[in-house]
């Protein structure tokens, strides 16, 4: 009689383990799209989506969209899924205020309430990141950083991001903004800065630095290229890349001297944090070898003889979707966190 | 019967703590002096004493002097202290391997072997660390960085040395050699460094580069000025600040183009660490508010708007002896550890 009823006690136990699958949503909101997914604990993306974020509009027409967009995602979990939290990178998210705050390419304010908002939404715990920092966690969970404490990614899109993971934790700094690598000085009478200052590194290296670079060029060389039949606003990194592939003369100095730049800030940052690699990812990194080879030499031309031939340089491996897993593994650091 | 028995004992014991007060013994060998001193767990120093390193002789030599001299200090002890354990900081010591690497301006090698032969002459546990990450640790300990969870002490001397804290804890880095940031580059075709590379910071920011700058200025410039009188050998640090206060012309010129530099990197080293402060120790730090102040004003205009206003630069507090304060906070931490 006991035995029988230990036998269907863990029995029911067992079927109920299996039958329940826990995940979290990560939602990556960009300054054009927003991207979102339902992601497990070994980073497996159940489902996800991606769509406009609208940040011209209104910060209430981002979360109704949000709403629906989210609770369309949630139908693909089975009765018994559960979904635990949800993990948020964006630009200029800062996890101790909870807020996006002074977020460049937003019109929804100077202090956005991030966690607030979406908490109420979905009755959620809901972790905030600065998206280059949620990226880093995404590397450290589910990437090419899994196997390392230390080290630095650079998100060359349309600035420059970066998230410091130092000792197996991403480094927070005393106001939580630690990582703005985008803007430390290449030159003291560089380009102008969306940021109000001059010579910043995004300025020169990202989808925006090698775009100016490539115009600059134009105006300089006088060589034919692809490049002469494409406007400022039309001209993607794909397109300078697909250029430079191909063989054309000011796209592939375009990339040399991004790579240039590039390199030598990073020996400045090995200077201060001794990583392990640097991770490249977003739009610039797409190009590969073009980009990588160069940034190599120029950083080690630069490096102080105690780093040389010790950092590794290498470019995301993680997945297309993979802007969700940032946030995701923010999110399950979270949970992780309240279990120890 | 029992109760006299527990008497005893209790006031055995108690008798015994008040008596056996505990030590470790500070190390911080310089390229021309190396200081030694006995501190208890609250900075205090007990005994002692600077003598000259002799980097230029046979590490032998200096091992013999050292055990001469650590043996003289140890007279100071009751019979009933005790001496824990030993803590030294030295330039390019690794404390992954146990030491020191590459020291640019020692004839002891290129490997020298601190930890071993260390513990060999005085049979007690040896840790050691860079020295500009010991004098970190000395102000995370005793110093102005007491309450501070991150921060950042730029120990301005022969060259310029840097100790990061991080969350509370020295940075590492994946090769135990995190915090160059005297390595970082200022200007590619600026100043030739020792280390090989040109235009790194310590080229101009340490009390060598205020007088390399100095002495640009009296080809520059044609005001008379108590420089003019000094020959590049015989000049120090002192003579220029004390110049720069009595209102040299070129000296406070000096100053000003030294702090420029300097505030611009710090501005950079920021944008990596969100630090709470700069703290500035060793020799060029002593000229007060003359390098003080324009430091902040170049830091303020070169910040990332994200930390405008945010972050302290202060002049280390701790008093002369202190080289052996950071060493001395190195051993306590290790006895800290062993505890938890």
């Amino acid at each position: 009689m006991w035995a029988l009823f230990y036998f269907i006690l863990v029995y029911n136990l067992n079927f109920g383990c299996r039958m329940v699958k826990q995940y979290v949503l990560g939602i990556d909101i960009g300054g054009t799209f927003t991207k979102i997914g339902i992601v497990d604990l070994e980073g497996t993306i159940l489902k996800n989506t991606v769509y406009k974020t609208g940040a011209n509009a209104f910060y209430g027409d981002f979360l109704n969209k949000l709403e629906v967009q989210v609770n369309l995602l949630r139908k693909a979990l089975n009765k018994n899924d559960r979904l635990l939290c949800i993990g948020v990178g964006a630009p200029n998210a800062n996890y101790l205020t909870g807020l996006m705050e002074h977020p460049v390419n937003f019109r929804w304010g100077d202090k956005v309430p991030l966690v607030s908002e979406i908490e109420k939404l979905f009755g959620l715990p809901v972790y905030i990141a600065n998206d280059a920092n949620a990226a880093a966690l995404g590397e450290l969970y589910f990437g090419s950083g899994k196997n390392m404490k230390d080290f630095v990614v650079l998100t060359l899109g349309t600035g420059l991001g970066s998230g410091i993971i130092a000792n197996g934790e991403i480094l927070r700094g005393a106001h939580g903004m630690a990582g703005e690598i985008g803007h430390v000085n290449v030159d003291p009478n560089g380009r102008n800065c969306k940021c109000g200052l001059q010579g910043c590194l995004e300025t020169y290296a990202s989808v925006t630095g090698i775009k100016r670079t490539v115009f600059e060029l134009l105006a300089e060389m006088t060589v034919d290229s692809a490049m002469r039949r494409i406007s400022y606003d039309e001209m993607t990194g794909e397109m300078i890349a697909n250029a430079a592939l191909e063989g054309d003369e000011v796209a592939l100095t375009a990339f040399e001297k991004t790579a240039l730049v590039l390199g030598g800030k990073m020996a400045d940052t090995a200077a201060h944090l001794d990583p392990e690699a640097f991770i490249l990812s977003g739009g610039l990194s797409k190009a590969g070898a073009i980009l990588l080879n160069p940034v190599i030499t120029s950083m080690e031309k630069n490096l102080f003889k105690a780093y040389r031939g010790k950092i590794k340089v290498m470019i995301s491996d993680l997945p297309g979707a993979s802007a969700v897993l940032g946030p995701a593994a923010l999110a399950w650091q979270q949970i992780n966190r309240m279990k120890t």
